[in-house]
């Protein structure tokens, strides 16, 4: 089978891409080749099947980006929720144009000959609202309160309807807000999440602009890479004609993350410096805390690793890299 | 104050462009000037108001379809729910692109220092799915099961947005099944539902392809007419992000229409040929039958009269000019 992956060099794409070439197979099938995409060429890993890397833009898409006899597109091109939120144009480029692109990329597929390919897009947790007292089930309606989320919500509509259309067999998982994330420090106004774990494991200090109480809905990345594999490969026909899920994430408080992180490294949490920020507090207390994805657990997706695993996970996998990346060792 | 109307010569646009001439007033403030745009340059009533009356193309809106100083936009220019599923392109282009031109329009009269301008816009229930038994309550969320109305849910989430950013001040109206639609009968799967009342009221015969007891979700032209007017004057505030509204139809059988049509014209029920036709039954089958509306009627839309006066309506403002039409008299 081939797998096409868009947004092949951001967070998500490089993992996704080195596990599939780390295995070989997807859904029990042999992987014959695969194409990476993103703003720039991103690095292929080394793999038992020919992998093409390709550098573009999503709104233009290059026909090579999905080629003929492409089985499954991982759609995770974006630009993310600060950025669309600063740049209303370049938002609705990328995340809408570049989904349209997606769409007439797989009708050319399928006007060939070809099968429907399996389509799995990144949608995000920030496409509904309801604050820090909501726990949403999988019949709550999306009431975006970003461009980020307004466009994530529209190209699930999209990718719904060429579903519906036969142009392609889609999945949108709405990621929640992942942790821990290797790098640096961003703008993202969830940036702190993954910062009071990241910067005190490195030995830095972090800062923490909401109550130790403040509740968040979160998923690791090792989760998230296995829900897009999961998603790529699962049974769509239960589904229906709703092609879009919330995810068996962690309803957790901020105080929890950093009990999990003192129990993997006794006192890193003394690093982190309580100030308030109203206006980050403002932004992220409007996403909803928690869901129920009873919804994703029936299709076969697993409950995300308790928090204690998250940070053991980044630790084992990312700590020397990011030291390594910024220039710390 | 200053009123564009986009898609000002269609059914619904004419009546509101007509009604405004007629008053001379929305909500209260004399109107100074009005903007007919549409695919061709819409008929201008007599108004003691200048009016400009224009041709082009939605996804290409001049800047002079909605001019400096504009107060309120109607943004009801679509492609329909058949259009739009047997040609995916012109549905993209004319309900997105269009939907997007307006909220750049918007945007440039903002950027040049004017007020957000109020933009009403004519979303559909074809926008949600559920069938025959749904009731659906005010926080239902939006499965489309067409391309229609994936794109007006779409375009929903890019206008609330587009509020919440200041480019505009949104209201959308998910408007039902409207009847009694003047004219001739269309291929729309829902064209029958006044195609029973108005065919027998010209002495024609008419085919219903679904049984008596077939529940539909109806609206009249004068109740869209009203709506639409009262959503272009109301105060926006307690809406909040969620600019959409479900408005206070009629849940009413087919059965129940044909009765109140034999209150106004006894026995014209006798040209109704029942025609059991699985196809279009399927697809109006689809829809919901049946919305709370609480929301619209806590912001002071007016529930929608009552099928009698529906037919009367119909017959008092429609029969001859659609007899004159299609040259039967």
């Amino acid at each position: 089978m081939k797998i096409a992956i868009l947004g092949g060099g951001g967070f998500l794409g490089r993992r996704v891409a080195d596990r599939l070439a780390a295995t070989g197979t997807l859904g029990g099938r042999m992987i014959t080749g695969m194409t990476l995409f993103d703003i720039a060429a991103p690095p292929a890993p080394k793999a038992g099947f020919p992998i093409d890397s390709l550098c573009g833009d999503i709104a233009e898409l290059p026909e090579a980006a999905i080629p003929t006899g492409t089985d499954v597109v991982f759609h995770l091109a974006a630009v993310v929720s600060a950025a669309a939120e600063a740049d209303y144009d370049l938002g609705r480029r990328v995340n809408m144009r570049g989904t349209d692109a997606v769409i007439d990329a797989c009708r050319r597929l399928v006007a060939a000959g070809g099968k429907p390919p399996r389509v799995v897009f990144t949608s995000s947790i920030a496409s509904f609202s309801g604050g820090q007292s909501a726990t949403l089930d999988d019949s709550a309606k999306q009431v975006p309160a970003n461009s980020y989320g307004a466009q994530k919500a529209a190209a699930e509509l999209f990718l719904a309807d060429a579903t519906r259309r036969g142009f392609m067999d889609a999945v949108s998982l709405r990621l929640p807000t992942i942790i821990v994330r290797p790098g640096r420090p961003n703008k993202a106004a969830s940036s702190f999440f993954s910062g009071i774990v990241r910067e005190p494991l490195l030995g830095l200090p972090a800062e923490l602009p909401v109550p130790d109480d403040f509740k968040v809905w979160v998923g690791s990345p090792n989760s998230a890479v296995a829900w897009l594999i999961h998603a790529a490969a699962m049974d769509t026909a239960p589904m229906g004609l709703d092609r879009s899920l919330n995810l068996p994430g962690l309803a957790v408080t901020v105080g929890q993350i950093l009990g999990a992180m003192d129990q993997v490294q006794q006192g890193a949490s003394a690093l982190v410096a309580r100030r308030p920020d109203p206006a980050i507090a403002d932004i992220v207390g409007g996403w909803p805390a928690s869901f129920t994805a009873a919804r994703a657990l029936a299709l076969g997706f697993r409950p995300n690793e308790g928090l204690v695993d998250v940070v053991r996970a980044f630790v084992a996998d990312d700590l020397e890299p990011t030291r390594r990346d910024r220039g710390m060792s």
